[in-house]
């Protein structure tokens, strides 16, 4: 408390500038920091969902560092974009860990299904699509939110989209990942009132540009509110979804 | 009654297809036909806001046909990206009606303010991103959407931003409009639970490729769950936070 | 005939190269040398369409050069991509020719209606595609190819597509002509059988790129068999379309 | 029925709309849902050609579910883009299948060569563009079309591209491969009347930009009416020809 | 002091977290809010240079309210990025103001020559580049840091270059800037030990790419420790020069 | 003398460094400082063309200020890249001078015909291509060389190209010019031994993506040794075909 | 003879355009159809180098097949772009031939070195662009060409440079081999007069893009008269020597 | 002596050009040629740190080569992009010199801790972009600079970067590495007033293009005075700040 005072008395008197000020007072709060990474554990009440783990770039010793400074915390963890070796490694230090391999992603202290609220629909355009559709998936569900994943629905043959109409009326917000030419969050634009959500894939080849050509169609979408995030960010969708799901929770 | 019996007939007995049952069916339904535009009155009850008119490579007659349309079901109506005279014409049509030149938009039938919900917060980063601000405004307003212009607080000067945190943690959705770097979205997203979308916006030269730097780096944006609309889309952005408050306003 | 038999000899002997032998054989037939222009007076046996005038980077002076050394053939007349004063000189001089500003066209000696034989489809996914339509019209028409534009049935609003199937169904070939995402191609595609040529068109802004998202999108389509031409190219959908009617016209 | 009579009812008395009409209608006919794939049986009588198998980014446990179940309606079976490893696999439980290691296709049930109708061309520019030239072979010949490959062609020896132009003249479409800078399309589309089907190839280095620079040629050919399709792919060019030649077997 | 106390005791009681509280102390601190605009005050203490306004999007009506509110705090004034009609306004309303249409600069207030110290050398490589130099010029001056320009010695005649090079060795910072291919940076940072500012201009055509052949090129010069601002951005490049001469000032 | 022998000695004694004595020595020779403008005088005898004046970005003070410095040297004057406007003000000082609106040039003193050896061929795929054409002609012209322009022999009518391979194996250089997919190099260069440089031309839209598409297919050329400039760059072309005639008339 | 006579009185009489007489003649004239590839004989008569084989792509059965086509014609053989294992392999069948593992190159029946004439520098900017100028190297010996390398070189250190300018303007025809920004050949074009060839390598990493920030740099030297070829086609470069050396050893 | 006097002679008479003088002076000097490297060993007297060795594209034998001939004359070695088999050759032959896996350097004979001078600080953005902050703490301290590197201070939790706002004031300068969006510099811009320098670094997927976009961000950076140097370079980066360490040692 002294030292706050003092901070806010040369901050009044003009002696140290405002930012000055605040970097005073915030020195060290709310950071666990590792020294190879400073874990924002203040994440959650500012942004709604925990601090996840980002595991490309990272070895497992350094993983191996941050779950416990998240468990301690009674966090959920999860960690995306890792390969095989990485996913047993951890799987034998947390044996109840859960690890998908085509999703790329270590799973664990999720919340139980019957307590996950609200329903996210995560539909891929094709089979190829799928591992983008399941890191949706878990990310949801580590934030407690049910989703269910519809494949296989591209505009190529509308029947099998038109069947899901249903479906999709009643879902919460929709999440669709679609490479090549990403055209089925257009049509299914048209077709719901709720937030569309497109993920473009790197599926497809040549003039694809590894998923470039659907990031393009999405953003160019003739069906208006549509929302893009980064290609094959089947993460960064869900965590879209949280932020909106937020809102429905607290009832605003 | 009779047709469509028929048609429903020569579905089950496999002498059409599905898609040509629909296509019987659906003939010349909910759509009005204008030869040179279809206008689509169910858009309404299918994606939660009505028709709206893209103004860009459409002359003023064609607009004047089409506004009755949208008045005949009670529409409001809301023309983006024209310019001073095609708004000048509109104007001495439909007296009523409101031109703002710098969004580029021509809205009528709006719902008045007091039967506006929920609060929509628009930051811009600097003077320049002002126009693309205005047209989510309108297009928020014209969905009987409540929405709020704070302009220039990108983050080069930290304490702009830092003083309107409290008003940002109201807010039910944050737009954001940047152009140059594009890097106030993510500096927001680290600060607020609320769906958050980014508007890249053309501002800047060379290197900021008219919007693509800022583009590219919203997709990119460490701060997770961040959705991205089309450069300059203010409007798309709009339509995008229309989609997430018919969720609130149905308190699902 | 002299000079023929002399040239055979030669290569015969081997005193000369084949190519030399064609350099010789070749010279001054079938092309029609204005010194700033070579008419090409054999397409039409060798290609199956006459040679047309790329209006772009050319003067009313050349135009009005090269018209009479295709009349002179009874040649039909096309010449693309002129602006109103070009289109204006030439009615002066050609008062029977017909100028369509929305096209960019200038049109003569075409074929009379009742002449011409099967069917094209074009459509448009929005209003602002009309003139790359009306530039693929007026080539198929000038071709002795009945055409037919629908417009503005555009993706996100499936009902008004679905409502011209049966019309598609009829066609011989369809022509799309989509900007933005360009996503109307894959989706016709998945509903007609006959050939699908795609426009790209410039419509849109910002990450629609001039045209290269629609590129891009209908490059990778997910409806198998769909074919591409150059952004905004009407004409050049056209004539791949006269391409595929002439095997029709020839009973192959 | 019962069901199909109370959408209809509900659609004339407006309480729902027409798309909800239609996804009743649609519900799960034609479509084979394999939970991870939707294999479209109706797409033979809609399209002209059966539903394929896009090898890339499945395994072979899904491909081996997916053929019984187009075995099963009397479909021929085409798998592209597989690699050697999954050819392997698939010959060893159906020995009948062919597996074409260069193309990377795996192919069964196809018609027989006495069955094949029409003739489609394919002319590759190089020696290094044949896989993609085979492609399209095996795919034509599994939709009971007649094709034929000239290999090594190119534009900087015009003598060997000359020899082949009266068998040129007698196909019914000609399909170019090509990579480096893609010119081969633009003088075989000067020297022939049938439809031209170009498609890049990601033959070259540097500048050749993965077969960029080809599909940029080709897009801009100086040739009217050549239609592209994606960098290699032969697969696509085939269906495009297949659909040309639906409407010369139906003697339209 | 109330408020500042009562903020810092829910803080250290954990009722509000630290961007909360930051976000309450720094409220309307140092930041002049025009409502388009927020001036930041603080920058120079902050940044070592004041708030300059970039004059792209902005019209005279908010210039001229900007400039008193930075006359007010004895600041001085640099406008760029604007045209002649702006800048006849601007001069009408301050006469002693400095307008140079070749930079596109205002200004005003600066520090008399001989109160500017060390000395920075702004070369370009073709007369079409003084604009650009000039840009970095004014705000070198209006900074207080002198300036000269050499121009025209690209590396095509080396010989001007050299003759230079003493001078070159004199000064504190050397700035470079140059269109085309972009070389002429490497070449001075191969003689010279300070540090050197490349600037990419968007002299040239075609293949120069309005600049970013030459921003190419300086990012990957041979010569170590380049660095590089934005395609002509000569005012970004003396901000840099300003920053490391502010080290030198402090005799670090 | 004395300062040459001075700065000798000071390298040998290692009091300077090569670099420094080679800035001393070099000092003001042969370099013509107009402040704006260094004129190279000595670029004739290193180069073996003499200062051209790049037009773009110069205004007509400066140009003429630099017309005297040439004239003086008894120097050849070409002015490239310039307008009307500009043409107009040169050829009122300078009636003398030969200004062509087509290439954009302005032209003194250059060698009379007769004087000019060896031939250049200038091939242009079509007549848009013209103005690029002229400007390698003037170039050419003006440094004492002979050349001819055949126009429009673009290769979708093979025989206009082949009728010219007689006058194609007489050139000393030939130089292509073509825009669209830049495909007329590749088949000049399977016809000829002598060099040839491509150009590319920034004729066409869309893909053609302002002569990056000719540029591509120019550089990955099937047929070997072919050469590139930059798009547009007539001038530069007819650089290259002087630095290879030099030789020739070296008798190297 | 009776054949030619035949074609020569039906073109005469019109009974048959232009390219079919053209196409009956040259029907299987100096090439050689192996199946898979075309090699034409003529090449070295029409274009001054013989036939040489692009390795990329090719297996070693059809190296070994193609290789006495060549030899049977006493022609030497050169095959690029080919791997360590494929050396191998040929080293053994011919074990006279040369496999160079920098260059990627075989060769075998090249002239020797004293029947070589005139003489190509070929400079390196670095030590990493070596195997680039060894590929030149080995093309412009198999041609009879004396070459030699230089290496590292760059601008950075120019006095590296400047001590090679007697050997440089003794050479008939430099090429410059550079990577990451490409300067070099702008600094070689300003101190030499004979053809200047320049070769952009993929040395380098980041916004060196593979070679393209280097081509970009050669395309807009503002050393004139530059030309430039593919990324990393050291071979192409050779090729353009040797149509020049042609020339001097015509002594045209 | 004689010959530099003769050199001088020649030149003041006219009967050699400066350049020649020049080539003639410069032969040999200070240039230690190894064949396939030119080790500058002037580069320290020039540029303020001496010869380092890029690894990539070398071999182990070339650098044992040239470590030698640094070693010699006292020189620091530091050789970078080294892989791993690389660093334990090296490590054999000198155990002594210190190899960093994850900056893949090699370095010797640096100086002391305790005579380097002045302070870099190095932010990373992420635990991702510590290999490129290591390459630059490596770099600074071989030319005896102290650094340090604070890790993992991205902008979606700013607290953490906050909190450092003291130690960033007191560092001389500031290098700031950072992948994704790279936003992190525009807000360090914004709270100090040394220079900083931005290296964007290729951490990130998709839209995050290599590094593209964090390059394109911080070239555009709304925080003015920021340079920027080629992805992952953060060898440039320290280059650049020794560069402006230089001027502070020499209390300039």
């Amino acid at each position: 408390m002294d030292k706050a005072e003092k901070i806010i008395n040369e901050l009044e008197t003009g002696s140290i500038d405002v930012i000055t000020a605040i970097a005073e007072l915030v020195d060290g709060k709310s950071v666990d920091n590792l020294g190879f990474a400073c874990i924002d554990h203040d994440r959650n009440s500012r942004c709604g969902f925990p601090e996840f783990i980002y595991g490309a770039g990272k070895n497992e010793d350094q993983m191996l560092k941050i779950i416990p400074s998240l468990l301690d915390k009674g966090s959920p963890v999860l960690i995306t974009r890792i390969e095989e070796k990485t996913g047993t490694i951890l799987k034998a230090d947390y044996p109840e860990g859960e690890y998908d391999e085509l999703a790329g992603t270590f799973m664990m202290n999720a919340p139980a299904p019957e307590q996950r609220k609200h329903k996210v629909l995560i539909l891929t355009a094709g089979t190829s699509d799928l591992g983008v559709g399941r890191e949706a998936l878990h990310t949801l569900n580590v934030c407690g939110i049910n989703a269910e994943i519809i494949s296989d629905v591209g505009v190529a043959g509308l029947q099998r989209l038109l069947m899901q109409v249903k479906k999709l009326r009643l879902a919460d917000v929709v999440i669709v990942a679609a490479g090549m030419e990403g055209a089925l969050p257009s049509v299914v634009g048209g077709l719901v009132s709720c937030p569309v959500i497109a993920v473009p894939t790197s599926v497809g080849y040549g003039a694809a540009m590894h998923g470039f050509a659907a990031l393009a169609g999405m953003l160019n979408s003739c069906a208006s509110g549509i929302t893009v995030v980064n290609i094959d960010n089947g993460f960064g969708a869900a965590c879209a979804a949280v932020r909106i799901i937020n809102g429905l929770k607290a009832g605003k």
